[in-house]
């Protein structure tokens, strides 16, 4: 049960130490660019290790050969979104990076599942299927926004967010749709538990989908959400738990997008066709429309 | 975070050996009428802890006052059903035993929820809160057939238990509702996952409700998937999870019986309102009339 | 990582329980000559996953073909002690069963690790060596006793068995050596922390050398603790753990017997030497010396 | 089992983020004097209680009001070490920012342990110590320290570091003492299972001592490992775990420093006196002298 994380900065590292938190594996390599910044983090992260669960952590520096005998490898490398930018505005930038990371990864690592967390995670999880035709490919999507519906509803209601159920899918940006129709508490829809009026329902909108611009102000970055989201779909591939995540991956309505899928060994088991109402149905085509603009700047995705 | 058990049995000793495997409290109490079995139910436990969670494991003996200082009571003591026998059959045997116990597990443990899985259940947790008016008390109810229920459609969907939300209501026995119509995977409606023909219908209802009495046939007792489900809630309440649990209470059909519930610090915080269609609602109200049959048998409940 | 189990006996159920509550596996399946056992032990386990980890538990019956695939196989079947009998007075009735069924379970599962907790586990894990060649082969041993000198010392000192490291070796029975000399709490001596008067030692070495016998007088039988430790080395084999574990095995004292070990994937990795003062060193041959005359008995261990 | 985080920089994020990924706690609360900062990693590390503990996770601002009710409060505001700085370097800057806040924090939450992780810990701990009179205090010490000492003999042993029993004692900094004559593998004195070279105790030696300094060169600060560790003495206290532990606190050598110590409900049990070789004992008194020298730099501590 090894794991390879490919970009080791914010991201990678948060992920890396969620899984040795958890125990989510027992090897754990982190390549990065820069060679310095991977053996900084698998130090850091391996000195968790003692005292959780005992993974080995090491860093491949620069090398992608690290990787061989990986049965996921994350990838987060790239440029991080800045502060006011749009996650699709890093198209390009990341792109590039992709082109030259994604076959040496698929070569290094021929038999991984390739786990895309970099943004714009829809774009970059098509042009990785793309670029490594062999290798069974997904993105987080928007298992964290989900998470964020989640834990802003669960607030509301007085109840775990472990007992909410409720999905953010298309985009993961911010044509992303909170899919409210179908969200339940233990069971029972939302509506029957919480008085859903507009002012709440913008209330929770904003709170998700600006969740990472909030962040990103105070702290510069993101990172503590989506390792964890990270980890939990890295098990749900290693163990085979054929979990129901909303991860990125190809779909009915054209460019890659998240819809709920279960998740187990090799990666997407199978894509579910959620539950919406006209206007979700309607949002989401329009995520749709908006990602396949952007994937239209891609050669390898016209 | 103490915990007490009354009633060394195969389901008492199932629960304790279930909390120290998870590690849901830092102290563990087992009293039984039989002083040698609460010993010996209570080394034996011990022996796991050194390999799992530092649980403190103990025992009572039949002294109550060992019981002192726990924030739960899980109460496991009284006759067990016999192959064949009907869950409500036991309830005049059973209720002797806990007009003899409860009043003393109040007084020693007076700050105690008291968590009640003795069969029948629902009928022996209205009693617990006649005989302990000043304490909190909940019933294990159907949190166990609910389990058995989301097991049996998840290996139907190839998804885990974890992804499939279904609730069992009413009696925690022969009369209790498979809440069909609001179950659903992953936030998708079962009926659009899963192709429920009246054959699938048939065996999934009769696996659920007949699960214990097939386990009683082939090993005499059921006591790990009750065990599990003690450990759950005893942590809901300790740790104030607030997760939503079909537990027995107060309800608005007139007996106590199983509905979701939000179960944190201090029992149960507040009944959801299940979502029936009207054949389950139907079927609710007659388990609510047979429990309320069988709780008139009872002085203390007429 | 799948994990058979065969025996669905106390010590297989509570085996197989330990590991849905630790997430030990993905897969587990039970097989017992008693077929309706297996299907009852399955179905009570199972009910545990839903609130747990989403462990797929399965029997198979009386059938060993549904140990394919398996990575390691725990074997538990066999008749128990009985209160009052010897360990060792065991063996002609569990190897005549062994005999049976070892070749067929290394046929079923020819790449599993073979883990034996039956008793005389000594002797039927050596016996298991010579009947199943090619596979590796390694005996719960004095994990367990090795557990309750943790946890009776813990008690004593006032700190968590955790933190308490201290050693039974040899025979997993009456002749057992409680390794005193190289027990220390947080890597200071014991003696330095508890003093070790003629008095305590006497009682802990009754402690732990009788635990089993008061339990199996108490509850008819011992289950809890032995599970939790079988959970526990399969796991270290499952994923690697390279945990140092008093597992039985070929000894350089003669016959097969637990020392400290290294454990991960495929079994004993390697063997320690232990520490010992010159009166453990000679007990330790005195069980060597007793294990010897037993396996004598056996035609396959002459 | 409420706990609150002063300081919700990078260490105080990471061990929040631990806290929520373990389930250490039910509440989390982070106040930082950037109000921001505090909002910021509240939001990002409440994103992965959805997928892993429902710990509620919320921000405080920079209002010291928001402590109230927490058992346990880590205090990790400062100023970081900087790339070739001495952790006592540190001292007067951080020095000042606890005479502000130690006093507010004590009244704050007037039942809490403080759990100071801010370098340089020893005296900071110290003077928390006299800022808060009533307040029981430790210092994170050497925790992580040792951790890391144990994580580099586990690789050239082939053991997992939890089988590694290792530790670091005296000031968390440089003139640290590792504890190589009572270290240990599985009970057996590790000069009994790893040649001990002199190139080999200079490798570890530098490895433990320099890890930090090559952490911050690659990655500009070190958090994964601190977080991990406050999280594990956050819960011992929280869980009453009475885990052996080298955190720091008052000392027969004169100043703070770290000794194995029992921590479990309330701070520190008590102090286990160390199994040192004259070399070590030596190194032990010069590194109490040289954080004498420092802690008189403080009035408080004169
Ligand atoms: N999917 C999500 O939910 C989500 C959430 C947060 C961030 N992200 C994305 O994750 C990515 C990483 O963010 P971060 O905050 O960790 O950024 P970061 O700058 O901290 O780390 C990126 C790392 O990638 C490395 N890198 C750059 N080019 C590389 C190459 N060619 N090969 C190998 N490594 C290379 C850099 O050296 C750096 O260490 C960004 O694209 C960000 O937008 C995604
Ligand atoms: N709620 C559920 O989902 C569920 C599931 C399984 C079993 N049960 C019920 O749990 C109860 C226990 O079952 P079991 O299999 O553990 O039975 P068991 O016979 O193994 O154990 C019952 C224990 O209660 C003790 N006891 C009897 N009278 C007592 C008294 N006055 N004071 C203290 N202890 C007393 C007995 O000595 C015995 O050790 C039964 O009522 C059974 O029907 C409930
Ligand atoms: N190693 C330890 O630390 C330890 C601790 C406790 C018990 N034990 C041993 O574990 C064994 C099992 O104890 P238990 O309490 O579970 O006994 P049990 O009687 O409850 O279960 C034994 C099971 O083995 C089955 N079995 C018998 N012959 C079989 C065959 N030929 N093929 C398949 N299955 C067969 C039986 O049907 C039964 O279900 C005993 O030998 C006992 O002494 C070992
Ligand atoms: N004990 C260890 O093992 C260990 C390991 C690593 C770092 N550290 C120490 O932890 C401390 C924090 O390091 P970091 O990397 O998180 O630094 P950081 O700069 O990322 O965070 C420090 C935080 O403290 C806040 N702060 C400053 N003054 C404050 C005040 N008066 N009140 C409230 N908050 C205030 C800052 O706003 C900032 O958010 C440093 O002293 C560092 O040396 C200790």
């Amino acid at each position: 049960m090894n794991v390879g994380v490919v970009g080791a900065g914010l991201v990678g590292g948060a992920a890396g130490y969620a899984m040795v938190l958890r125990g989510s594996c027992t090897d754990l390599v982190l390549v990065d660019l820069d060679a310095e910044r991977a053996h900084a983090e698998a130090a850091d992260i391996s000195h968790a290790a003692p005292v959780s669960h005992p993974v080995r952590v090491r860093s491949g520096g620069s090398d992608y050969a690290a990787l061989a005998g990986s049965a996921v490898v994350v990838v987060t490398a790239g440029a991080n979104q800045k502060p006011g930018e749009d996650r699709l505005e890093l198209v390009e930038r990341n792109a590039e990076i992709f082109r030259q990371i994604i076959p040496q990864i698929a070569s290094a690592a021929p038999q991984a599942v390739l786990l895309i967390a970099s943004n714009p995670v829809d774009i970059l999880t098509a042009l990785s299927a793309k670029l490594a035709p062999h290798s069974r490919v997904l993105g987080s999507g928007t298992v964290l926004d989900s998470a964020r519906f989640r834990s802003l509803l669960s607030g509301h209601i007085g109840a775990s967010p472990q007992s909410v159920h409720a999905h953010v899918l298309g985009e993961h940006g911010e044509s992303e749709v909170l899919a409210w129709s179908s969200a339940s508490v233990g069971g029972i829809p939302l509506a029957k538990v919480l008085q859903v009026t507009p002012e709440l329902r913008g209330e929770v909108e904003q709170g998700t989908r600006q969740a990472a611009a909030q962040i990103i102000t105070g702290k510069g970055a993101t990172n503590y959400g989506v390792g964890a989201a990270l980890a939990l779909i890295t098990e749900a591939i290693l163990k085979d738990r054929r979990a129901v995540l909303t991860v990125s991956g190809p779909s009915p309505y054209g460019p890659f997008l998240s819809l709920p899928r279960i998740v187990g060994a090799g990666g997407v088991l199978s894509t579910l066709t959620p539950d919406l109402d006209p206007a979700e149905e309607l949002a989401l085509r329009q995520s749709a429309e908006a990602l396949a603009q952007v994937a239209s700047a891609l050669p390898e995705l016209r």
